[in-house]
């Protein structure tokens, strides 16, 4: 499971220098950052009606394909300001006090 | 890198069981859906806010923290329905046509 | 100014009755309740992108525009479910504590 | 009906200059603009929210009370800004052609 964030953030910043005409990143990254964050609020939206529809029977294929949309689009985002998404699971980890060592001893206890 | 969102994945599920009163994890979960998906869509408007200020010297690392905790809701909200953050990472990865494998013939061209 | 929300109230009702193919308030009723409030989510996402971009030289007739669009959409909303704009408008007035009279004997103080 | 977002825009303004401590209007105008739009997307959701509830027997009034929210930080955005409603509603007018006189006439064809 681990790379594929990696490989995805690769993968965008490939994407980035396309033909705009033929990529969506590169017509993202074109039409610069109000556009980009108009699809993350749009994602967001759609992930708390996907999650909400659940309650009356809505697919969980329906949730998790919106929560990737979400993703991706705050993937493009950082690339689009020069950030990595390594930056966001290190400040995860640093939250929560997380490191490999640590959740071993906390899971031997 | 790899692992922090399985270590987070498997932290939430503890504190899933943690008494409310001592874990906003709990707190979140004891709340209920609506609560919880009220956080994502709150984080999305302010990773939109931090985003617009880094065009006008706006720190990096706010839009980090703001994407982190946008993140990690998703991620408390993914638990609380039953679903891992691997099935949002498989579909991402589908998508992009991406595996270990492929990656490595794409990088090897 | 009075009559405008009513009037378009009227216009709404009208129009939801409307070919899907002619009209783009038939067309929202026609997708159901989840376009509607992506819709909302959406418009609500571009008037926070509008405000911020009144920061920097941004056109306050952008931010009337975009709120437009998304008030435009909450009565859409209403209008789905049955519900009128002046339930919203009864209830801001009553938690103002407003009404013509009290109105005006606060201005006579 | 007609005199209510007159009379709040009004009332807005008077609570702009009264003290952080006693008014919650006047807070949100000292904390700022990104404070007062985090609340208009905050609230968006929370239509949102409550306008899915309706559909699993959530009560109206709750949507109600959620649009009149989002309207209400709507207007203290835009009177934090110097801008007044019924340009938002002239707007409204405009793009639906709009007017008392030819309200009248479609009426009566």
């Amino acid at each position: 499971m681990r790379d594929i964030l990696d490989e995805l953030e690769t993968l965008l910043q490939r994407r980035r220098q396309a033909d705009p005409a033929s990529s969506y990143v590169a017509q993202l990254h074109a039409k610069g950052l109000n556009k980009i964050l108009e699809k993350v609020g749009e994602e967001a939206t759609e992930v708390v009606l996907a999650a909400k529809d659940t309650e009356t029977g809505g697919s969980h294929e329906s949730l998790i394909a919106e929560t990737a949309d979400l993703w991706f689009h705050s993937l493009v985002m950082l690339s689009h300001l020069g950030l990595s998404h390594r930056q966001v699971l290190d400040e995860l980890a640093r939250r929560m006090g997380l490191s490999g060592l640590e959740e071993k001893a906390q899971r031997s206890r």
